[in-house]
């Protein structure tokens, strides 16, 4: 939680960090600022204090509503540095930035540095700042991320947040599902009014309309793939392709809160008006080690143990898996789960994870096994996000059914 | 345009580039690729080569469909990574690049880095990176951004999406004007059926879903501020504030292709049910200045020529400006107009432009002259989005009237 920010900061050994970027869509400055609607903003945070967040000058109504300390950029006149830097804007550049540390008090130390921006900028002003400021040594990855370690655990409210996600990403999908089995067949396909096949480049649209109308925003994406596609994780899914009865639907939706807030995490897999009894086999092969792993969940376990056991139980029901092959395309390819907030992947990480990624009061993850057969033209994940409460038990934040089969309603 | 990218990196003496970050909300990795589903990927460009792309396993459909030449990560097993860096995660990624650079054929010379991602990893990366390849020097800022002045001037298809995202905009506009004026009023006050007022909050809700609706994304939030907040250029608008007659509403929306595409620019301000004489002369202001610009505009001109006769122009209405008082947070604070595509803010500038900031066949420019007043309560910004044509004329992409005074219907 935010509050473990500063004794992380000693942990590390970190006497400051700089978060760089835009307040929206930059999920470090959204967790230290609030968010808010600042095109470039800076914050620098010595350690033991709020921080100062340098701000444009038009964006000083956003930056006020942060309630830290606010400074405008236009307190450092840019003509004056042009000046100073003999016409150079990058040296300018530069030279603001000394500017600012100077204010913020950090003129030595190590600053860890944060934020999801233009690269380009950022690195040519840190070389330089170096040049400028030797007592200061800029510290981008580390042994770990401390701004991931203190978001690895939510309070109250940023659980609330979720939830409030997680039930609208429900919602959306049951409303897909409504939306899917209305449609008439024809042979195998479903068809629209018209009589033309309804494609996944005409379902997409409706699951973000349903989306922007429960108020959330879907910046990345949703997984919709059907058939070969399905038994590829991350093929999103061809827009060409037409719904057709009988084919595993691989169906993943990660919204999050408008500009860039919090996010849930759900899937499920879907066959429409029947399966085949090698799909359903499948899918009831994942639907039981989702099960297990489900019962086997546990407060102040390490995560990576479950990705272990996992892999232990698909191998056991004849699924080759990444524990015995890391390059495995066909079969159990990923890992079990993943932290979720204001990053789709957040800590705890069940897959490459440490002796910090517990399961600990306040955790966040997803719970999504899953197996691909892209050769066979099928493929079937299951996924809850789910969290664990003070009392040491777990919750899944918003509940859905797992049928795999959906009837057509029109038969 | 895309051409352009060769002779650019010749002229700044760039023997590569480098493209890193996800192939979404990433202009620069969306420009080159076309984008996609792909949460992480590196595109090296050796100049005079079509570059190769390197992608994660679980992600090879995807970048596949770039058409570029594709190269798996998992290509560089990560376990033998390890064990050359000693278990140090980060060296392992240092190790990972340098094999990816030297895939590419790139081990010496200037390279220009690019891409919207967190800054830490790409920091540390670099930074190892070039002590193991002493021949590379990264360069991050330069004194021109070669990527932005090749996105300068638009293709044919590139013009065509930015008009489909034009009209897609306007036709939200409308809608909100429509959904506005149909509102009940008591006393100077909108009301929803239910009696109470309705509020900037109840409106930017449906601004989304009707963007959603049409198959735009809006990433960077919608302005819509009235009152005071019209007069601070970049205020949002605060959810609270209810919908009143007589008063400036400043409405500036700026949506995108969903994923992270080609933007689209436009601003009107209105007054709903009447104007007072006050703001009449504002916005009559604006207008004049809007009308003039647009009159004078010419193909082979530089933009920021423009700027300093907006600047003029509003002076000799008596309104002060950036001209007189670069801080002035009255009159006419902003520049007059910016490139659009996949940023928000391109190239040509009207602001702090250069030589090369000239308008020619392909630029696509927005023209937004503004007054703002928020002592007075109250601000003007009149905004379209122009291109200009192989013939050396400019259109408006999608043309919308100038009303100021919107009647309310149930009056």
């Amino acid at each position: 939680m935010k509050r473990d920010l500063d004794a992380l900061m000693q942990e590390f050994g970190y006497d400051a960090i700089l978060i760089t970027g835009p307040a929206q869509h930059n999920p470090a400055m959204v967790y230290l600022t609030g968010g808010g609607h600042m095109g470039q903003a800076d914050l620098i945070i010595k350690r033991g204090t709020a921080g100062v967040l340098f701000h444009a000058s038009m964006e000083r109504e956003e930056a006020a509503r942060t309630g830290l300390t606010t400074y405008g950029y236009d307190r450092f006149p840019m003509d004056e540095r042009l000046k100073a830097a003999n016409g150079d804007p990058n040296q300018a550049a530069v030279l603001m930035y000394e500017a600012m540390f100077r204010h913020a008090g950090v003129t030595e130390g190590r600053v860890a540095i944060f934020g999801r921006t233009e690269i380009g900028r950022v690195f040519s002003i840190l070389s330089g700042l170096q040049a400028r400021l030797p007592g200061l040594e800029f510290v981008g990855m580390d042994r770990e991320n401390v701004l991931m370690l203190a978001m690895m655990t939510k309070d109250a409210v940023e659980l609330e947040r979720i939830r409030r996600m997680g039930k609208i990403t429900t919602e959306v999908v049951g409303r897909t599902a409504e939306f899917l089995t209305g449609h008439a067949v024809e042979g195998e396909t479903l068809v629209k009014a018209d009589g033309r096949p309804l494609t996944i480049g005409d379902v997409k649209p409706r699951i973000n309309l349903w989306l922007a109308e429960l108020g959330a925003d879907n910046p990345e994406g949703t997984i919709f793939a059907i058939g070969r596609d399905a038994g590829i994780p991350h093929s999103t899914g061809n827009p060409k392709d037409p719904m057709r009865l009988g084919q595993t639907i691989v169906y993943d939706i990660f919204p999050c809160e408008p500009g860039g807030g919090y996010f849930y995490d759900f899937t499920r897999t879907w066959s429409l008006g029947y399966a085949t009894d090698e799909a359903l086999k499948l899918y009831e092969d994942v639907a039981d080690v989702f099960r297990t792993i489900m019962s086997e969940l546990k407060v102040n376990t390490l995560f990576p143990n479950y990705q272990k056991r996992t892999c232990e139980l698909f191998e056991a029901k004849g699924h080759p898996t990444v524990m015995t092959n890391p390059l495995t395309e066909a079969g159990y390819v990923h890992s079990l789960g993943h932290g979720v907030g204001l990053n789709i992947h957040e800590r705890p990480a069940a897959g490459r994870g440490t002796e910090r990624d517990m399961l600990v009061p306040g955790s966040v993850v997803t719970v999504e096994p899953g197996l691909y057969y892209p050769d066979r033209g099928m493929g079937v994940r299951i996924e809850d996000t789910v969290y664990f409460k003070e009392d040491g038990t777990f919750e899944v934040f918003a509940p859905y059914p797992y049928d795999f089969v959906l009837p057509m309603k029109n038969k």
